[in-house]
């Protein structure tokens, strides 16, 4: 381990929970950050990390946090950090991490609360990382104005899986003009306790409340550009200039970790790319995050298969540790023009993976003051 | 039990196998019909039924099978039958169906093999049991001409779930021009052994061989007419004066019994119906086989839930038996027109149920001499 | 259906519950017993049952029970009910059961809190209906004592399925010395929403909260018999003549009903009766419940299967309804005497289907004033 | 990687098998070994490994292997290999096995086949490594006698793990008299194809054919000593002196991989050890394969939890790569004296990893000559 590196503090919120578990994980073997304060709830305040938390990962505890003191979610036993992961259930992400914010700390959270938020950037580190140059507009249009803090987000992690080919396939053949896409999601995309195994054993429950309405808005506002204003300020467009329709339909399977999507595209671009002309373009995708060298970013953005079974969850998933996506069985749509799977890690790439990622690449790219 | 009308005798074969021991368990408490021979493999053949087969019904063996004499698949076993099931697998189905028809046998068969043929009807018996009027000419188009023996195939058990609401949908609305479906198949679509466990537990399969194309092709077949030519001669119309397009993708899911499907349609018509208009259509549908009387029909063949998260597979697909489907999640879909979710018993009405249904409508239509 | 015989009002508590959604299922199917109110928590009071219950139930919710309006529960509410049962959660049904016995209503109950009480019979209907003699006890030592009021318990799930054939062989081969007893439980006996899925889904779970003492402690209760003492009062003698000493381990399994025990005993006797010998005890098995004419009994009490791999809780959970149990396996055991499997399904003989019989039982023996 | 130790070239049998496949995996990272030639059947035979196995790991082809030419399983092909490690199944192990040491090659085998043999040691690397001593005397006796070939097998996964904690309770208590078991045993241990899923989800299969001997027998195999005969010949005393009674209930359950076992024990000491003695002795267990310092072998032979919920399949099968095992819940046994849960990966050091620690320790003792 690259300990002489580990020197930049962090936060963890909402730490007990599955979101904050899996930020500790990964955190705990990280190159450059080193876990400095956890905060969660009221409840679990005072007391020492491994009896405070329902552990649920298939790794230990790790030493450094075993015996760490939890705090309550209040910015001043932060201020040390140089940087807060938010893994926070939404009922109360929005209050603490504005306060967080307000009190000039670095935010980067999975929470939904600020997404949709017209100067914070909704970031899939794979995706749109220039969207970071929001931040300092973020500042300056905070009340009062900030020298430091901000909020980034990333997306929710059904959105995340499919908009990272969404991405290769828009560089590679110019605008797509409908996606269709139909999710079947692992049961720890609900969290814990999360789904009852009564609802879903034997079962699909073809309905995740709020969670098409996520992926159809959240496509637009991370596929789109940054357009300025007459005003000068800058916003985020929603693909405004070839308007892009999303019809998702969100299903819940009985698989632990994985979201697999099924996905048909069509292109604006007539004629369209042809299956194989689609699978090189994937295969060749190479995101900043890789250019950039961030420590957490997959070697390879996207695996393309090339068996007609593959992706699935059980055997793909910890492929890169989950910080890539799979694709596979790309073929021609007779509806629209391509249709193909897609495989994300919804824990890692679709949730912490993605939010230290994207906390790497503001570091390098000079966001965050050291 | 009405057994004063128990006495069309009817013949099942691949009796030991999944779809034969469903056959068996419908027929064995059905009021018309009594089982009279049971076919199976060589290695079947000269045991008691219960001997044979691994029963893997969650009722027990009919009393009426138990100690029947497992027959060789050949005809001379079936002479006395009027009417025999067959749950054979494709590997053995198109010999054995043929020899049956050339002996003047009448078979209703859940097997692919004569699905495509030009002149056998592939019937979903809520949608087109009009198509059994091409039995004449199948009859007389054999060589050499037939007196009474035919072959009436059923369809692939997720093209039968989502072509019953189809249906409805263009009976109400005119003719559908783009349909984009996806599925989340049980494993008991596969047969037994069928899938692996080590393939499905915690886990989608995103491949099923043959089935998309099975979906495209046979949708076709099912919701076209029959048209008539210049020779006299009829012929499938393959929905030839409205062109529909159809792009299936289909996945495994670990589920027992009951296929889930995602579908979105386009319709011709412009402006397109609502969604309040498509529940209402969808409602109200009412196909042939409830008004002949057949006692196999569903009450309901479309039941349209206004909940949220359903239909779902494992509370919804025993109502009725699995005879009719549910429907749910109508709304507007933002690529195409409409979008919902279908959930169709593929071991009831997308299997043996079908050809059972498809058996009291030849019936009750003339088509099967007494 | 025998409606002209449905004339005794009954009542339900915890009626939108798991447990009372079973009940609700099985009472409006009864030949005796019409539901005339239900009873839930105050935040379901007052609003149609449709609307209160969030129905799991693979059957429609029953139309008589759609409209009607759930009540808080408290005795006014119920008093026009003959009988009342009892689906409560343990954390209420203390108290409130208290309540409807202190108002002279009579109660069976599914829940634990009165199950160790000294004179409320804890009876499994299969094994010591005999036991329901300790109510005119409980009734005159109540305090005030009480005209027609009592509770009758039911035993936990995981008990009531082996004490049925423990029983069988105690009245065949008289007292049994050891037993050691390994459970693998459904999800379903946690209620809901219970497990969650990401603990239980690939996976076991080796232990459930308090669920070993019980079975170690209602066993003795159960196929213990009632003394005299020299005060004239009747006691539970907890198998004193013969002490019997019970290990159980109980694991949750994924399985959604259907509770599979290994059993192994020692009995008193030497030597002890040979496998052969006990199968034959145990299919010849005859409750109290079947000679009384009680209509929810089950044919036959315990199915004694010879397959080598049965019963299995998928395909024998169902038979009768689950009003039965199944027993395989039968062999010598190395250590003790005899081992064997037995399967209970846990939702019916082990919940609502056993309070149901114990009512039935005391109807007919004259314990519930007409 | 320390590459610069590897050189000991092996061979795998079985090699495109589920336990051949988990050879690779943990071969291709071994610091000592090296894969120099793969055997599998007839069919496979000649063609590229990636081409020849369904790969069902979750981490990709080892590289070294991808494109290295399966051959059939004929001592030719393997005369190079030091070792040759068999994951062959058992229709076929026993003539292949006997041909390879008849060809003087050293076989690590995880088949059944020559474990009840008198001259081949069935060794469980973190318990009986002693059993090894047997190995000349397996030589001399071979017709004709053999320089360097032999056989050691290693045990049925499910015996594995548990007498891993007998013999620590045996090292520390003396002779136990009774163990009672109960397995609930992952679907990975059935290899691939296997169980079907029809078979097993959502349910329990309460038998698994031959298993129950195997562990009943195995057992006292592995925790007797050798005796030597007056004949100078040295024979498996299969714990002679203190007859050990064990009675095996094995099911299966809807768990991939990790089999969980409930077991209790009586000592012939008395009185018999406390819980809390019993966890002590469990975790101060230091097998002979961690002193020898054998790469393959777990740091910690036993974990003992003191969490009342663990050790559990998902949560706990990936712990030292699964070489070492779980146990909990230590308490009093009411019929015998104490019990406990085990968890074992039963394709760690129930299969591969065993057979893998089993050369290491023959190597570092001398039986294999470099």
């Amino acid at each position: 381990m690259q300990s002489e590196g580990k020197q930049i503090k962090v936060g963890v919120l909402g730490a007990t929970g599955t979101v904050g578990q899996r930020f500790i994980t990964l955190l705990a073997e990280h190159p450059w950050f080193v876990i400095h304060a956890l905060g969660a709830s009221p409840r679990s305040a005072g007391k020492q990390y491994s009896k405070a938390a329902a552990w649920k990962q298939t790794t230990p505890i790790p030493a450094v946090v075993r015996d760490m003191i939890v705090h309550e979610c209040k910015p001043e036993h932060f201020a040390d950090c140089i940087i807060v992961f938010s893994g926070l259930d939404a009922d109360v992400a929005g209050d603490i991490e504005g306060a967080f914010r307000a009190a000039e700390l670095i935010i980067f959270s999975n929470a939904k609360n600020y997404r949709r938020h017209p100067d914070v950037p909704l970031v899939v580190p794979l995706v749109n990382a220039s969207h970071l140059s929001m931040i300092p507009q973020q500042r300056s249009l905070h009340c009062p104005p900030l020298k430091k803090g901000f909020i980034v987000t990333n997306a929710n992690c059904s959105t995340t899986g499919y908009v990272i080919p969404l991405s290769a396939l828009e560089r590679a053949f110019g605008p797509i003009e409908s996606v269709l896409v139909t999710t079947m999601q692992a049961i720890s995309g609900a969290g814990y306790p999360g789904v009852p195994s009564l609802d879903i054993m034997d079962n699909v429950v073809p309905y995740i409340g709020g969670e098409e309405e996520k992926m159809e808005w959240e496509t637009l506002k991370i596929l789109g550009g940054i357009s300025q204003g007459d005003d000068g300020l800058k916003a985020f467009d929603m693909h405004a200039q070839y308007p892009l329709r999303v019809s998702a339909s969100c299903n819940r399977v009985p698989v632990i970790d994985g979201h697999t999507e099924c996905v048909s595209v069509r292109f604006t671009r007539r004629p369209p790319p042809s299956p194989q002309q689609v699978r090189e373009a994937l295969a060749a995708f190479t995101p900043m995050a890789q250019s950039l060298g961030c420590p957490s970013a997959p070697r390879r953005a996207i695996v393309v298969h090339e068996e007609p079974d593959r992706p699935q969850p059980r055997l793909d998933r910890y492929y890169q540790d989950g910080a890539g996506v799979s694709v596979g069985r790309v073929r021609q749509c007779p509806v629209l023009d391509i249709k193909f799977v897609v495989l994300a890690n919804n824990v890692s790439i679709g949730a912490a993976t993605s939010s230290i990622i994207n906390a790497e690449i503001a570091i390098v790219k000079g966001y965050i003051p050291s």
